[in-house]
């Protein structure tokens, strides 16, 4: 497999996470998004994906785009530690997980976001950062509600092993220390954040792990 | 069942065609996204959904958030007409389609972000639209090289039954249409909506056929 990656792309990160927690090797190709106008906006990146985002995995010669498409392919071609439960409720539950973070929190601070932002509504990079810090709490205070006040959550988002709801978590969080946002209000996801902190597989995903990491 | 909607949610709408291609019976309790300073936000809509968003669905004592995770639990517990293709390569394509819509598009068009951008920012009520209009069409152009460049493609988003592809798909023309995007550009997208359009299900999912409509 051939994950086209960008070290510090939250949706990359996750699909790290989720190769490694399967133990599938990949090979990884590096665009990097501020380089030369942005790499993923490359007519060859476009003709790869033409969504012109990373992350995107190349397998059998099918290119595949958005990570929790990718997490929930890697969870149904192999079967080894399996990501999602087995109960449609408790899959719901963790499905929901990780689209607070991929599609309530994410995308709002996705970096062609932050460039209009700067460009064609020329805010000041202290507005910026006002806008980055407040979805990012606005969703993690979602998440944390959603984790503390559910009997499933244990060691991990669901349950005492990692899923596609941790796959989610912990690059969040990540993204969240980044830019400085105080932790001390979601006691739950830090909980959380720090038991997959352990294990090999979230460490050996994490940014400053990657070969094109700076 | 019982569904907690808004009739011009886009993510509630996906979940009305949903129960609707599967021929489930619901309850629709309107929840009022403008009225009462936003009935989502009140602490009653909250002890159902922490997430404090539409839709949210309850079915046996559970109560489910999150669209995509809501009609993939649907689609695992009625099989009758099946909203997902059986193989995972497939699959995967139809989930990154969705959430083309569902992740890059639908989240930046959301009533709280233009709440925001016309009162943190204090944005005038055109570039607020500008805003909307300019993601509408990223997402919206995306979508269509997605759907253009792929055999895949046929009567509707995924072959020639509607998938949860076409439950995204629906909802975000109707919401572009309405906020003025010329839909010139996506002629592979208005052909899957015209498709749609004529079956029952997404007739009776359209925001003005809801008990809330204004």
């Amino acid at each position: 497999m051939k994950l086209y990656t960008y070290f510090r792309s939250s949706a990359a990160y996750r699909v790290r996470i989720a190769l490694n927690l399967k133990g599938v090797y990949y090979d990884a190709v590096p665009i990097h998004l501020l380089r030369n106008g942005g790499e993923q906006l490359s007519d060859a990146y476009r003709a790869v994906n033409p969504s012109m985002l990373v992350p995107a995995l190349e397998d059998d010669g099918q290119v595949l785009g958005q990570s929790l498409a990718i997490v929930e392919y890697l969870d149904e071609t192999q079967p080894q530690a399996p990501l999602l439960p087995s109960n449609p409720a408790d899959r719901a539950r963790v499905r929901a997980l990780a689209l607070t973070v991929a599609a309530d929190t994410h995308p709002l601070g996705n970096l062609r976001v932050l460039k209009y932002l700067t460009g064609t509504l020329g805010v000041s990079e202290d507005v910026k950062l006002g806008w980055q810090q407040h979805w990012l709490r606005t969703g993690l205070a979602a998440l944390e509600q959603l984790l503390v006040n559910d009997p499933r959550t244990g060691r991990y988002s669901h349950g005492d092993t990692p899923t596609l709801a941790d796959c989610c978590l912990v690059p969040q969080v990540f993204g969240a220390q980044r830019f400085g946002v105080d932790m001390t209000p979601y006691p739950t996801i830090m909980r959380i954040y720090a038991a997959c902190s352990e294990l090999q597989a979230f460490q050996q995903a994490h940014p400053a792990q990657q070969p094109d990491a700076e």
